[in-house]
């Protein structure tokens, strides 16, 4: 790994299923030599999930690489966005698993962002009970999503209520991948990758906070940077707790609310990082409601929107419908509601004795047109 | 446990997913008293998943058990049959799961043979990532899906290739519910434990050759000590090898067959303990061809004709679709047949070099038109 003088390497420490993050640039093309090294079986057919999206830009570079190392690939593309992540898709994917012939000692890639990394690590986790999986992520959200081997498809009534705990072999991250994104999908990434520095490490989001304008001109170091610092708070709270018992929850901070507006909005209106970004203010407003740091809500607000996030919900969600989903959400548990909240900047705590009341009245004092 | 004088006790050993499994008479009304012994939370909604076929035998005494302790039981209802296990029944099942309210600390009965144990299983591993699950087998064929943890959906091109690993919490035998078993699953069902015999145990393989006709009878105490010789061989092999890496595949002696022949007709025709008995026959005279034990086929052939089990297949089974079927199941790896191969009574070896024209050659002789 010594010819890119750029190359970022992180592992996330699960004993046997540890696994390698590599952050550089120029890397698609060493995915064959990567599969050789780490002994992925030549004659196992791979299949490489990718969406319409990210499809025309990066596969053959991929499939090329693999080809060239000898490996035999299937592409398999699904629509690009959120609805992608359904049971039917899943099951579509089943079937070019089976038509390409995959084994129990074939791989499933996915290129292309969080819903691709999800959808593609649910086949991979239950297609003949569990196999190979590998992550190639082309957004900056994914970074999140690439980091604790959580996959999982939505369901009509609840998203991600479908999936497995499934780690992938490694994680290549290339950040030339990034350059092509939306402006809007970009400042929606870094909603997540400050998410992590807001439940950890205060240092990282001053850092943020001062990069902001490198970060969203996608900077290759700022952003190798980032994407290092976003994943290792993940990978540490994650090798503390693989199976969300206890402290992994954390990584929820914003996603309460944020999830319930995904769902009320249909799961097109909003980016996920806008989504959290809303939360995350939420969440701030939450923890001063509790008497903790006073200036927490203006803060954390002060700061997405300096990386031009959303902070306030569209004012046409039904506060009604907005709750509703909260309650079919996982964080809500044996008829309390769980909210993580953000004792200071870097830290945060989980509450159990969130009362309904002030989720409702914080919904509502967060609605575009009552300001702030 | 001291109450009942039949009780039998076996604990799988799987670390800290080890569970017990309990075979007696009079068991499903103890179910809530069980439920509260190992700690589980009284506020978390319980899914009762059941078939039309053992719905009105025991579904409403196991509702009463667990609602006298305490619990919000929910019952969940699908067609008796191989059909369930689809990708559409999960979802429905996941929908009824959402609609009673079970969260992360909810747990899924199995109430049926293998198929709602195998359908339910996968609800449970994959309901908001994995929730608590607890089987309750009312066949004997579901000894054997009861331990180890093996849960899947059917796909049109492949049974059981969409699956997890998840253990349940305890298993609940109550021997009175297999009274009302037919005759014909019966028999299919004892084509499940008298393969655990061949595999690993000679003695318990004499011991069903003795005991056929109290077997076939249901004298409760032969029962049980089949159930928990069964249990006991599989109980073994999986503690050693969970994730089926090697030892597990031992297990599947006769399923090469017995999957393709339940594939190609359609999952309606044969119960899974016929095709299974079939493929036995297959595999002792695949042995008989590697020089193996001579008089090992006619043995094989002889005991499950005794228990009224299958020994042929049915002469309107093509050839050719049989063998296609045998290519998609996960035994076939890496471009050559996988085999368990029966050494003698109690004793087998996974052979990776059979091949296709051996099998080829054993299919067609085992059709019905060509007699032995």
């Amino acid at each position: 790994m010594a010819a890119s003088t750029e190359l970022r390497e992180l592992t996330v420490e699960l004993g046997e299923r540890s696994y390698p993050i590599l952050i550089g640039t120029d890397l698609l093309k060493r995915t064959g030599d990567l599969f050789l090294k780490r002994g992925f079986p030549v004659k196992a057919p791979v299949l490489l999930v990718t969406d319409s999206a990210v499809e025309h830009l990066y596969a053959s570079t991929v499939e090329e690489s693999l080809r060239q190392a000898g490996y035999n690939v299937t592409r398999a593309v699904v629509s690009s966005g959120e609805k992608s992540k359904s049971l039917g898709v899943f099951d579509d994917l089943i079937t070019a698993a089976l038509e390409a012939g995959l084994d129990r000692k074939s791989t499933v890639i996915a290129l292309g962002g969080g819903v691709v990394g999800d959808l593609a690590g649910f086949v991979a986790a239950a297609y003949m009970r569990g196999i190979r999986f590998v992550q190639i992520p082309t957004t900056i959200l994914a970074h999140d999503s690439s980091v604790g081997g959580k996959v999982a498809v939505n369901h009509r009534l609840a998203k991600n209520i479908i999936g497995a705990f499934h780690q992938p072999e490694f994680v290549l991250y290339d950040l030339d991948t990034l350059k092509s994104l939306p402006m809007r999908e970009v400042r929606a990434g870094y909603a997540e990758v400050i998410k992590h520095g807001l439940i950890w490490n205060e240092e990282f989001v001053n850092w943020c906070d001062e990069r902001a304008e490198q970060l969203l001109a996608l900077d290759s170091d700022s952003l190798g940077h980032a994407l290092y610092e976003g994943c290792k708070v993940k990978s540490i709270v994650v090798s503390r707790d693989e199976r969300e018992n206890d402290l992994r929850a954390i990584l929820n901070l914003g996603h309460t609310i944020g999830h319930a507006l995904e769902a009320v909005a249909g799961y097109n209106e909003l980016l996920h990082g806008e989504a959290i970004s809303i939360g995350m203010v939420g969440s701030a407003r939450l923890a001063e409601k509790f008497g903790y740091d006073p200036g927490i809500a203006e803060e954390t607000e002060r700061l997405f929107r300096k990386f031009g996030l959303p902070v306030r919900i569209p004012a046409h969600y039904a506060t009604d419908s907005i709750m509703e989903a909260m309650m079919h959400d996982k964080k809500f548990a044996e008829g309390k509601m769980v909210f993580v909240v953000p004792k200071a900047i870097g830290e945060v705590e989980i509450r159990g004795d969130v009362p309904v009341e002030w989720v409702r009245g914080i919904v509502e004092g967060l609605k575009e047109e009552s300001g702030k």
